[in-house]
């Protein structure tokens, strides 16, 4: 593989090099995820089942398999170039610290208020709301990040804004929730008293701390219930790798801007948004039967779907009011150990990237404990300046690991990976980290299996 | 002058266009600052006097008055590469919030973990110390942006580092010292007991809040105290402006790139750093006689240096153990409102710009109040997308109150600011303006008065 690695630290593209189009992965799939399925007649959803949920262009995005590439709107792009191109940095510092005879580089999504790549599917989701004249949005969040996100979208095109925000991150992120608060947004601790599935929760369980799942019920539900209001999601769904492709899309023409071929490409997998849109393109030549790189998708020992979940259909959440998608699942009821510092705590995985796994096109799952994952990210911050959030380490980890591995074997192998965000808000994990208060946790069998059991089991189906 | 303004949002220099030399504004002066003074024999100070606290070339910098460009050491222009050049945007967004003819751009030095320019000095004061063989340093921090940037740079050169963080920015922002401690460094609130002077202030008054004064006197007798150990400082020093003057040789060389020519320059000034860097390439060419623009110092109404204080010879500390230095000053005494959140509260003013200022070189001094600083930072959020810093949000102020001039006059004037930093600490401070319990404060003549009075009468010199 070409190996003329550039002399430069930050590879920028320029505004003009931005990309034009969000590319399609399902155009290329060779097998098409399965449909996803309404909940009560078990047919599989159209637009307009999902147009009471989603403004109506993401509906249609939801549900494309046929477009390979999709028009970025002008204005979004105007968003864009404030933050974007974003920088592919070469990780010297690190390879030096680690002797290692690996070229390490990563994309960095970190640079905007948000601290990460949600905003980049935010603005479209945002935009496209703005357009068909809704006046308001509701969403979940869980580390903030999404949340913070939307709530600079919305501000900017002058939508309201309601976040579920999940309640052990709200208390332990009060300065998340003033972010979103001063871009605009309302933020209600979930589950709340707000919505029917909250307050059925509180009945049973005052003092549940909430969960993904749980507060993604909620803003359904209050988006239903609301005229002109619409729901959004920061992950998981289709149309949100889509709109992630753009990660992808620099992070090719930039390596090639430079020359470079990556032999190994990782990225840290929650809902799957991150990974998806950082591989898409390369995947996409791997689905044509191209040269292509080895995929790694990463997610926390504690919450492990890729690698101890099934392959099956389930609800997105906890309420079981969204449609189901078929996907890698540990039950929609799976709450990782509170514990568990660093995100990534979804129950579900993007179904793309599950049927993408499922038929071998991604090719290897890993799950990492959380104590190894922030050794991992102290040296990061304290070798390549920048601090960063524990999602990202998860990546970061394995890119390591990799690079330690090539220290052994004297292989020059490349590897690229996806630097989401900045730990900037998750400054109490690392405190716990650094003064050893900071555990581990694998989810036991018997725990999975009670997980596992909460798969719906729809005859003909599964 | 010229008007030919690019279309991209955001100015990159390339990694070769990073400045090799930064700029000592001192050796084109047309009245030199007067020297600082050894407290004990009220006599100019030598590098002697000046190596038990700081590192022998940083010593050496202090003085130097003659050498109009100083070489950056490679290892710093390295770890400069990781961050820098810094992005100059082009705040478009803003320029139609305001619907104004005025063109605005900001040099944005918040794009690292520290969250503002004050890395840029931090790295070259830690290579110092190393490059001399020192293990240790001590220095204190308002906000907690230095002690980061500190933090920072000794984790990456391997050093020690001890803080003292002023007691109510300690308590207000835990997650400060969070990020420096995961850097490595020991973080103290001050006043403490690790010292005669803190000691002293707390048997006086046990519930005293702390001060940068105060800071600075703890962490000076700690460096005299200890072996191989020095005191670092982050603003108001000449070294400190020097390092600091790479942000100006970026902006100018990416507005000639652009083929812009500023008509204002706005920054804000606490300590003068920022300012003071920001403006040296320009004010090169004022000195010299050629056009310059027009330049604004900011400053918070309730910590006015320069507006409502005095060009006099003052100690740089509360305890009086730093060298007497002729500043702008609010006599070393003075500590603003507890309510006061914006930064920016040191006493006295870098003495290089002191004397721009006193000379008349420095146009213009002014004084804003907080809640019209939150206001301006809030737009700036939603329009911009970056959440500044309170303090770079004093700048954002005034570049917004000429750009609204310009639309009152039609003037088309190019305003360049500095965007210090990102707020991403400062969110109690956002949440009480959004909530309405920030307030305004302005020092009364009476306590001003009373302040100033601190100021020492020295025979023969003032």
């Amino acid at each position: 593989m070409n190996k003329r690695h550039s002399t430069d630290y930050k590879t920028y593209l320029s505004e003009e090099e931005l990309p034009t189009h969000f590319y399609n992965i399902r155009a290329d799939m060779k097998q098409d995820i399965a449909p996803m399925l309404n909940p009560g007649n078990q047919k599989p959803v159209t637009v307009s089942d999902l147009e009471p949920v989603f403004a109506t262009e993401l509906a249609k995005q939801e549900l494309n398999n046929t477009d390979r590439f999709i028009e970025i709107p002008e204005e979004v792009r105007n968003f864009y170039k404030m933050y974007r191109p974003s920088p592919l940095v070469h990780a010297k510092f690190l390879e030096k610290e680690l002797d290692t005879p690996a070229k390490i580089y990563y994309k960095f999504e970190g640079n905007n208020t948000s601290g990460s790549h949600k905003l980049n599917s935010a603005i479209v989701q945002a935009y496209y709301a703005k357009e068909q004249g809704l006046s308001s949005l509701t969403t979940e969040t869980g580390a903030g990040q999404w949340g913070t996100a939307l709530a600079m979208a919305c501000g900017f095109f002058g939508l309201d804004l309601h976040v579920y925000m999940v309640k052990c991150s709200a208390e332990q992120k009060p300065y998340r929730k003033a972010v979103m608060e001063t871009y605009g947004a309302r933020v209600t601790p979930s589950p709340s008293l707000e919505t029917k599935v909250g307050r059925a929760i509180l009945e049973k369980d005052p003092d549940n701390s909430g969960s993904l799942g749980t507060a993604i019920s909620e803003a359904v539900e209050e988006a239903l219930a609301t005229d002109n209001c619409r729901y959004v999601l920061g992950s998981v769904l289709n149309q949100v790798l889509l709109h992630q492709s753009i990660i992808g899309l620099e992070t090719k023409a930039a390596l090639e801007k430079i020359g470079v071929t990556p032999d190994i490409v990782i990225g840290c997998a929650g809902g799957g948004s991150n990974l998806g849109g950082l591989i898409a393109p390369f995947m996409r030549d791997r689905l044509a039967g191209k040269e292509a790189p080895y995929f790694i998708a990463v997610e926390p020992a504690s919450c492990p779907t890729l690698t101890r979940g099934t392959f099956a259909y389930d609800f997105c959440d906890v309420g079981k009011v969204t449609p189901l998608a078929k996907m890698y699942t540990l039950g929609s009821g799976f709450i990782p150990s509170s514990n568990h510092a660093g995100g990534l705590r979804y129950h579900g995985m993007s179904p793309i990237l599950s049927q993408l796994y499922h038929d071998g096109f991604l090719d290897e799952a890993r799950a990492v404990e959380q104590t190894k994952v922030f050794e991992a990210a102290t040296t990061f911050a304290r070798v390549e300046g920048t601090l960063p959030a524990p999602e990202s380490a998860h990546a970061i980890r394995v890119a390591m690991d990799e690079a330690l591995k090539c220290k052994e074997t004297g292989e020059e192998k490349t590897i690229v990976f996806g630097l989401t965000g900045t730990g900037y808000f998750d400054l109490a994990a690392y405190a716990s980290y650094r003064n050893g208060t900071m555990t581990d946790y694998i989810p036991t069998e018997e725990d999975l299996q009670r997980s596992l059991q909460n798969i719906p089991h729809i005859a003909g189906i599964q």
